[in-house]
């Protein structure tokens, strides 16, 4: 983290949740951006160190309550809060701060959308028009001149990455899509609850949030774009004992007689000069071990024994490519730098 | 253990494993069966405690060679061996002997898809013919009279028990079935491959044997049997970072105008009587670690999100349900014993 | 679970912890016993089954409150209640009830030293003499004839069933003993606290509760017995990634010319004929795994490079020799039932 | 990354092992360093990304046999590969090659020590004689200097940066420390052995090598430098179920009067100034997942309640400055760069 006089001066909302503190370890090792602001209500006045020992030892502001935040120290901020909390706080922020919103509040268009599945009316309609949906490799042009950026969620991050080239090219059956997905335990959050305690979730594994889950609207609201009519995919996520790592495999019916090497092709041409996103080589069985504590994306293609499907894969890290890695990537964007500062940490194995 | 004169005298082949070692587990406390005779080629010479530990301070015989064997000391064995190995040395025992055997070798009614997913010729094909499928809850008559019990393999157990009804009963599209499967890594053996390494596993997951598990033509035969005629399904295996357990999450399309309730239905009424089977009540997320270390088996059915589909869940201990605790369970029945007799332990949680 | 006139009907209190579960676990197997009451204030009203899935199925009460119910359904309550509200509730009980109490309400004689350590009076101090220290291989004649058993605590369990025949036999210098204990996360309870989320347990270890852990005094008032004089030691717990398990490395200085040969003869002598402690043969390391899910306890004995120590380790499940099954171990005594029933169960492994 | 003329262009023998791939992760994220060779006997000829899926898509050599390595490429090697191989093979390559090597093999002064504690005679004394201990924080100008830098064990960093300054400075009783080692399972490396297989590992611990494990004359070896007279430690390490991480919890008897609070005294003043060893505030209990990743160490200091004595826990990563992360540190030093170059990287968790 450097400290001269044109570093991002960058404020955290929400640092003492594991979203946040991934940001945190993101950007002290950021060359251009600094962290002049952290805040969590409930822990405010203390050091960081206190409630996240491993960041101890930076030179950190302590933590703070959000009406005690002042904005003059920040260009831009980065928001880890809770959805439903976001809306209002952003909306009351000084109009010349960018914000990074690394909650789901405001990635659906739709409000009606929004309010079927987040149980209440929209609190600032008025800015959703001008939120970006922060899929980097989608909407690098936009995100580049945003002031409001948010960012996908991670499970809609690693199916898109996945699903847009092939339901944009035609090249499967858009009505056809099951998307089963594994999540490490980090991504349910550090708030209190019986369901994440280490004996609930070790030596097992569960569905949850069978065919209720909220990423669901927002992959299809992506997909929809892609395929230029409304479709519905079944979701079905399950909860891993592991800290961080999602993978989801996909399996899909092809179209217009296309291949499962068409898919591949298709893949590797998308991703070809993108930073982040990698097609495994094939038969190399994707893990999210593989792509742990990294921005990276990885991807495969599998044919499946029953003619005309295959079987697709992704894998991300969750804090990472996505959450906090892509927000880093995103703010890269909005202050014009390169597009991967900050984000060259190699994957962590084992 | 009991060791009156009536006991049944069980041989364990293919001690070693981890299959072996849990058909011990449960035989040690079985009320009506001894074990007189345990193979370990390796360990030959040895006592069981010094190759597992936590099956010291039980009255075992020694581990010897399979050639070394006394078949006279033996009612019946249960055989853990790995598969190709165990047709020939099953077509060589007397024949007053029954058998149990657990690996894959005598599963496959036709003789050419053995030898397709195999890769080899069926070594004993004149003993196929007399092999029973052990899926205790479906054969349970010819396996009381049976010589050689074929004992499923742990997914097609999981994925059979859920399916079979709703194939069978004209519920669901048997051309449509997709499934995602997730396993503990004891199901990958106690034999030396880098993949099952701690490192490689923990804290992450990954698929395997995409579209070519030898487990895809063994729940393709039974369900082609429940539907009447040839299908295929699609079945995606995943290494878990946890010792037991199996979670199957089965993606269908309804038939006939059927709802997920009419499958809800189907499963309740099939294994109302089962001891073992027991459909999960409504909204329940099914959990390995609600199986762990049981012989039982839990269901659950979702109503998709998309119309005319529904999401169905399985789980069981592999090494329970899916291999020691079946074979438990069907020699039982061979020796005309209650079929629950030593098998009533509770599930192990946390 | 047996269902005749003569069973003996046990209540449970405080069934929605994880101690309550496993006792719950151990008595459906029981053939003795059969539960006729089950108390969880927080739960009152459910069916086990809703609060722990893996107990459904048996034919189990549902919860009730504590001041709703009916002592008449009993002969004994065994309570899983946290400590210092166990007092009033046994102190309430009908007489002729029997009590294994898991709480560590009753385990310390000296009325001080609890108030020193729970922060507390004693609330129950006319109850207290009349406790029986329920460290089964050592009271068992006590224990036999008790109304009221305080079940030790789980690492008062392994640290004394490894030191009391060296310290009692004056063979280790009692002044110099150091135990380093590691256990599963399920010893925390079930109850929400960050610290035992998944993700701040999974994939580390850290020191808890150093010089100030509750069992300490539990340790000494047991070996102070044994030495004939007062002692302190050092006890210095670890949390561990695991659910289940327990394993104490403890650190002696040999006294009176003893070797470590003769601290094995003395633990060897001490367990010949215990069923659930046993010495493991030399030079095999004994792992928690070893005894998971059973009521063994495995003990071992190394000689150190520095002149005059020796190095001892024990290990046992925290949940069941450590809790629940020495309850239901001493619950046999005093209806004077062989020890060993219901408790036949081998360790689960892997 | 760099790629300038002037980078260190850097050889890593053995890169296909745990170590050597971490040392890879570090490097592709180094602004002055450039891997130009990396051998692998067992997987000459295949690209890294074959070996370690997680560092595919970065810009490394193909893997070499060591015999077909072009040491013109290279400024210097980093050795991973295991003990007594790379002794000849270090005196062999041309002298103008500066090595930093993380075997155990030039660790030792003591020609004797190492044949008793290694099973042979060393294969190239000439070479010990101009190795330097690579402790960073205690050799930092020899390592400067040298040509050959032995990189510590990870055991003896964790154990001597914890003791060296309580030891040297005579605030402990040298002769009566107890050091309890856990550790994660990648220290065994990626060899295929029965006992680091997952079911082998997960839920569980145990105790190995106990008072037999080569890291106790190295931790010796120092700790007499520091006493000025040759001692012995107990040292008895147990493998944990996680990946990477080291937690040392030593127990010390106080020397000549001093406190707690003197032993806290001094590791704060010794290590005021040192970027990556960080003692923790009062009460807060280090744990492993605090230094996840990194290049850190954090040390912590506890009273003892039995009178004089104390508690001292140092943790660390053992694949970072337990092994590749201190070679790197040793090699910033060796070219007269920054010693914090490449090693930025804060801490991951969850």
């Amino acid at each position: 983290m450097g400290n001269t006089q044109d570093d991002i001066r960058v404020g955290v909302l929400g640092a003492s949740g594991y979203t946040g503190a991934d940001l945190v370890r993101l950007l002290v090792a950021h060359p251009r951006a600094r962290i002049t602001l952290m805040t969590a209500d409930r822990h405010a006045g203390k050091p960081m160190e206190s409630v996240f020992p491993h960041l101890g030892g930076y030179d950190l502001p302590d933590l703070v309550k959000v009406e005690d935040a002042d904005w003059d120290d920040c260009d831009v901020v980065v928001c880890g809060l809770p959805h439903g909390t976001t809306q209002e706080i952003i909306a009351a922020l000084p109009e010349r701060l960018k914000v990074a919103d690394m909650s789901a509040d405001f990635r659906l268009r739709n409000m009606d959308t929004y309010a079927e599945w987040y149980g209440h009316e929209h609190r600032a309609p008025a800015l959703q028009p001008d939120a970006v949906y922060g899929l980097t490799e989608y909407y690098r042009d936009d995100i580049s001149k945003a002031r409001l950026v948010a960012c996908p969620g991670c499970y809609p991050t690693a199916a898109l990455l996945l699903l847009l080239p092939v339901v944009g090219g035609g090249l499967v059956d858009a009505d056809d899509i099951v998307i089963d997905a594994k999540s490490g335990t980090s991504g349910a959050g550090r708030s209190l609850k019986e369901g994440t305690l280490f004996c609930e979730v070790a030596e097992g594994i569960h569905p949850y949030g069978v065919a209720s889950h909220r990423h669901a609207p927002e992959i299809e609201q992506e997909l929809s774009v892609a395929a230029g009519r409304d479709l519905l995919v079944n979701f079905t996520p399950h909860l891993m004992p592991m800290n961080r790592g999602e993978l989801l495999t996909t399996y899909v019916r092809l179209a217009n007689g296309h291949t499962a090497n068409d898919l591949r092709a298709a893949l590797a041409a998308r991703y070809a000069d993108e930073p982040f996103v990698r097609l495994a080589p094939q038969g190399m069985a994707p893990a999210t071990r593989h792509v742990r504590g990294s921005n990276h994306v990885l991807l495969q293609v599998y044919e499946d024994r029953i003619p005309n499907r295959a079987i697709l894969v992704s894998t991300l890290d969750n804090l990472v490519k996505g959450s906090s890695g892509q927000a880093v990537q995103n703010l890269n964007l909005m202050f014009g730098l390169p597009e991967t500062l900050g984000l060259e940490q190699a994957p962590l194995f084992p």
